[in-house]
């Protein structure tokens, strides 16, 4: 135990208490600090051993940190957050808007490569796990199709993204499959499938007093990236509705890659999440792969990387001849 | 086209004929060569450009050729051809005796790095797929639980384990779950089963003339690794039934990790495989592996390797940046 990962983490709201939970159960890592924007005072961590600071404490200071887990959000936090830590730790953020992530990672790189740190960007299932499964899909079967389908499940981006629109008190969104289109899939009809016609999103927004309905409703089908792309549906209800039915953070999906091989031998494979909290989910994620990036700086590889960049065998705390032996 | 990785095949059965059929689906790879025990002109390729040598001529040379597949058994070839091989050539296998996987992996490790190759062993769904899947669930759920279960398939490995047996003409092997114990697991029981629990093995069997079914029976089910760990079923049938209804190869199975996280939050991630034929599947994950293979040695990673040491990226023939914008 005396080299336990000391691991800071950035940003603590549902993703950063589902770190929290992840680390204590992985005995090789070790929470030394969170760090907030709130006044430290008024955070309140599962554990009272756990030290809440500033971000500035975090910006004057780099002594006894092997790892930061970055817990914000995409749109507004991790895109100043990553590149600027990155030049003084290792991290590991969960980045999710796929449309940006070639300019975040080229931020992120800059910053890590001249730092000598390693910093893994848009790691979770989605991008992340899911990734991982569309990519040997397609190297292991390239004449073959993928398919991502999401839900029915909660979906925190997509849901902090509503609540930054003016008007809006708070809000959930759910991304809802469509099941004839699965049906179609895994029977191996090859479709041709747009995003939107594979799923909707669906909201439930609690609005600001005197918030125009019609302008919030807008606003978000409109959003580009988020919404913009697919079926919105936005239903307006109370405070009191939304804590009473929309609190727990389901989420899941599946990808699938079907392909021929040979003479019309049909193969498939199926990668399948059903979780009952996201943000846990992800911060189970973002532990493991939070332990590749700090060995993968250890070994000097240094740089912005993704899951595409991590050996797997890095993610587990055993060693590879035990991994081998047992696993293999 | 001017940098096709330059691979040769070592032995033509179903799985290296697998090869070829792959390999002609991915234009960055070039098959240069079968090298066969069998006398070559025997030897019919899919396609006619192939040339076909006898191993001796393998061995003489290493003139032109990146990467070696080899597609022979676990048990009489690879332990003896994929060392020897393997200081001269970057190689990859699909060794899938999995408690003899230590031993084979040091004695290929000694002779790569020796040579400066780079040799990757046990590659293919299981091991291979299977071991990444079991490893990903482990690293990222700690307190769950993994079941795999293999089947209704036919299992080339212990297929061939059965024919080896002496009076054994010929010969296949289902593996088949217990319809119960898959019950159990997707419904979150997390029940303790033995691997005899989850499965049996059902082998339909042709004897040579003269040949006693009692001890040919005794043989398959007490041989260690293979049979003696499970409830095996062998089945005596004529030469024509075997051909009737026992020559399609399909195979799968799934890996399931369940565990909690939080305040009893359940969270399962499931792995699936429907394969029409199984030795294309295997031959189409041992290309992929096997561009990764050549490339880590270009990089400078030589030893024995396995899937747990792949950095996922590697497999395709796309640039990374690529990957990062259309896969992540």
């Amino acid at each position: 135990m005396s080299e336990r990962i000391r691991v800071g983490i950035v940003g603590y709201g549902n993703l950063g208490q589902g770190v929290e939970r992840a680390l204590a159960v992985n005995p090789d890592m070790q929470l030394v600090g969170v760090f907030t924007r709130r006044p430290p005072a008024t955070v309140n961590t599962l554990s009272d051993a756990v030290p809440v600071h500033s971000m500035e404490e975090l910006e004057s200071s780099d002594g006894g940190i092997d790892l930061l887990i970055l817990c914000g959000g995409s749109r507004d936090d991790l895109p100043v957050q990553s590149p600027k830590l990155a030049a003084k730790f290792n991290l590991i953020d969960s980045f999710d808007t796929h449309a940006r992530i070639p300019e975040h990672f080229a931020a992120v790189d800059a910053a890590a490569q001249a730092a000598g740190k390693t910093a893994l960007i848009a790691a979770g299932w989605d991008p992340g796990l899911f990734s991982l499964n569309r990519l040997f899909g397609e190297a292991i079967l390239p004449e073959g199709d993928t398919h991502t389908f999401w839900g029915r499940g909660l979906s925190q981006g997509h849901s902090d993204a509503i609540r930054r629109v003016p008007g809006v008190k708070a809000g959930v969104q759910y991304t809802v499959p469509s099941e004839d289109a699965i049906a179609r899939v895994r029977a191996g009809e090859r479709p041709t499938l747009s995003t939107r016609e594979k799923h909707e999103r669906v909201c439930y927004v609690v609005l600001e007093q005197g918030a125009s309905a019609e302008e919030v409703s807008q606003e978000i089908q409109t959003m580009p990236n988020y919404f913009a792309d697919y079926h919105t549906r936005v239903n307006f209800i109370s405070e009191e509705e939304l804590r009473r039915d929309h609190t727990a953070m389901p989420h899941g999906g599946f990808v699938i890659r079907s392909g021929p091989t040979g003479e019309g031998n049909r193969q498939l494979i199926e990668y399948r999440l059903t979780l009952d909290s996201n943000p846990e989910f992800t911060a189970s994620v973002l532990v493991a792969y939070g332990r590749a990036t700090y060995r993968m700086n250890h070994r000097g590889d240094v740089g912005a990387k993704t899951v595409f960049d991590v050996p797997p065998g890095l993610l587990s705390s055993k060693p590879m001849d035990e991994l081998r032996k047992e696993l293999l």
